[in-house]
């Protein structure tokens, strides 16, 4: 549509199907001139459709459990195979708590699987940076986005031990992004988005209320997974070469609300 | 050069001489496809060279004090008859202290020039968004940010009672951004920049040493005016449109960090 | 009960009748050895019964309109006066919003008033601090604090003017907490109390819904003006010398929480 | 002195030698009236002194590895054996990283030592609550805190993945506080601390420049060790019921500094 990307190659975490945010990027970084490949955990390659999408953008799809230095080791020597160079941007979009599956009550938590929450949720994002860097895999001034939600600031009861994994994730963007600024010019960002009906979203208990109570309580509306492929593009340009180690959020102004009058009319009734 | 504010109307406020964030704006706004109208107060017209930065961008400029309704009426009149239709975009780049200005310590500060200062750095920008309203003069969508600095948060000295317009400017933000929100999709951000050779930001002292600690300190060092031009153009993009209420660091990192290697350095010597 | 404050001399401002704060810290200090003078502006002394107070606590009340520099100034000399030495301690517990109390929407603010509501709610604490300082009558290590509201933050719509008078309430006590720490390690801050049914807090329009959300919303429930006179104390005492600086919630967890599993029962109907 | 623990009982970690904070909150808890036990792994009690504060403080020391469930739930039992009672009162103040501890640069971390940082330094805190709350040995209105530090927010190089476990620490506070809140009234706080000098503190490389930058950036000076027990008496006290969820920054002013004169002055020669 503008260019924006055009020459840039990325890696796309976490495209499932058409409901999720990563599925929404690749579509849009392909309109805006980038190249990049895609992966996802071998589990949920078998789940989703991403071939279809890996179609549509004429490019590969590389399985990779983002929680095992190999496989990540592999994802990028393949990517700057697939793509002739090294990496301009990444989406990190990977999420997945046993306890919340399992309903698990945040006062009865198995703790092994809080551990794998962290690993698979937060650690990942560590290790893509890591392993990355390792292989000189990544461009100087390379843009670096994962996407959180503000259960890292705030107690939602429903997201259970995800709240920590959020909020560990975005400090790793913080710490990291010291050290990659530093030495290549990179930066990385978190992006803190609406409640978006993503099929893991909807996995979550109560999540239609919750849905509805953040669409009334943001002046924009909840912030959708197109609008979020948006705002991602915007942070992979080169027009925000200066933004690093931030958790942004993009949620329709929910974070900075007290309360609204829908909130007052339904509540007062 | 990407076509991002391609039919776009604008006002931009704040533009001196070259060094100037505004400036650069309007430079990158003309580039990427706006058209707008450049305004100053009557007396910062007379210093500064705006008529050359109008030809440039091929526009007028219209005097109008900010502290003042009228003038602001006019602003918004004369704008959208240059412009033809109502503005699609806004920034509010506007900030004087008599008190920092006059070195007065900020523990023996004028009150009235307090007063002077809240109003034209921070009440101003309110009247922009209760006027233009008034006058119907905004679109739906439009974007609307001024420029902040982390005084607002965190203390520096000579920063004196900018301060305290500062954090009322970014709490105008979230007010009115709530209401230009609900009633037309308008979405209110102030961006938090670096501290910017500015002709204005010169004027404060111990203005130098501020700056090398503060490229010390950040990873990807100070943002620089183009910098932030350029992420104002992603602000004002239909790209980033859930966007609303939010205090935006662009200031290479400054913000999230504790301490660099290099201050570290300097400071064992 | 404890004799936390027993010595100490201190100013209270603010005391209206017995559902102030300022009303319950100024019988909480008593009962814990301080001694203090009470003050309030002329007009608020003819509605309120503060006269009362001061005969509970065996002190006088010195009027004084607190956006008056004379006022202030004999505020401070007619109360070491009384109190036999320098003042420890000092409650800043004052707002008031002429477009609030009128009802003057956000978008359709008189701009007088608007100052006014900065004068009187925020202003009045730097004026506290400075003439304090210029006339010698703080001690060292005193303790400062304005009583906040989480409006400073987060939009409410019914908070009007008052949310800037807040923020800028709470960076005047960052910015003056520098000053005095450096020079007489005085410490300032401000504390964001929940919502609290006062004479004045329930003359905002949609209080009562308003303070039965924050109750559903905080897991400890509302904190109330008594709870508040507590941790007033412990800010007073001896035992919190290194507490500069900070907006201190006090709100049963308002602050933190995203959702509640009330609101969402409420909700969900 | 006060008596403002007068009749509750307590459970204190992580006191080692007298330079630990918990070392010192242990001393004025028993001075304000408590009751308490301490306890430590074994592996610290075997390098510590604990014993000796134990006598000083009439107690006992039990042992226990607070990554481990049994451990605590032996804690538990011992402790309300020993105080012949329920708990009123905990403090967590555990922290290791074995990367920080064997200097691994934070673009090299070793992952399972990662899994155990977080386990060790934020894990705990989880299991020391709902081990609690399932051995039903919390007291209505009890207050929980933790030991925090401002990495947490902002990045010091030298802090390692520390970082993440202090964020992740202060999430739980958040998750946590809000469930122990809603069913038994106990509150649930961080406080994020000055750099001390305990013998964990000192182990970090560059730590003494950091402290003097801290001391020279902290309008008050840095908090002690000292000076954080008095405040963590407050909490601990009833005076400080409503207060929940929070991260209580108690650093002499360090976290709402931009720069100092002071630092301007070094950094200016």
């Amino acid at each position: 549509m503008y260019n924006l990307l055009k020459g840039k190659r990325g890696i796309i975490t976490g495209a499932l199907d058409e409901n999720s945010i990563a599925w929404r990027v690749a579509l849009k970084a392909k309109e805006e001139g980038a190249t990049f490949t895609l992966t996802n955990a071998p589990i949920a390659l078998r789940m989703g459709k991403i071939k279809q999408l890996a179609d549509e953008c004429n490019t590969i799809v590389i399985p990779a459990d983002a929680t095992l230095v190999e496989d990540i080791e592999k994802l990028y020597q393949q990517s700057m195979e697939h793509l002739g160079g090294k990496i301009d941007f990444l989406l990190h979009s990977i999420g997945m708590s046993p306890n919340v599956r399992k309903d698990r009550p945040y006062n009865d938590l198995n703790y092994d699987w809080f551990l794998k929450t962290l690993d698979i949720s937060a650690l990942s994002f560590h290790k893509l940076m890591q392993v990355g860097e390792k292989a000189d895999a990544l461009n100087e001034k390379a843009s670096i986005v994962a996407l959180s939600y503000i259960a890292a600031q705030r107690t939602f009861p429903d997201y259970g031990d995800m709240a920590q994994a959020k909020a560990m994730l975005e400090s790793i963007a913080r710490s990291y992004g010291y050290k990659l600024g530093k030495s290549k010019k990179i930066r990385v960002n978190t992006i803190s988005q609406s409640p978006t009906p993503t099929t893991a979203g909807t996995g979550i208990s109560g999540f239609d209320v919750f849905l509805e109570y953040a669409e009334k309580m943001s002046p924009l509306g909840n912030a959708t997974a197109d609008d979020c492929a948006n705002y991602v593009i915007t942070l992979f340009s080169d027009l925000t070469e200066k933004v690093t180690m931030q958790n942004l959020y993009h949620d329709g102004g929910f974070s900075a609300m007290g309360i609204s009058e829908e909130i007052v009319a339904q509540f007062g009734k």
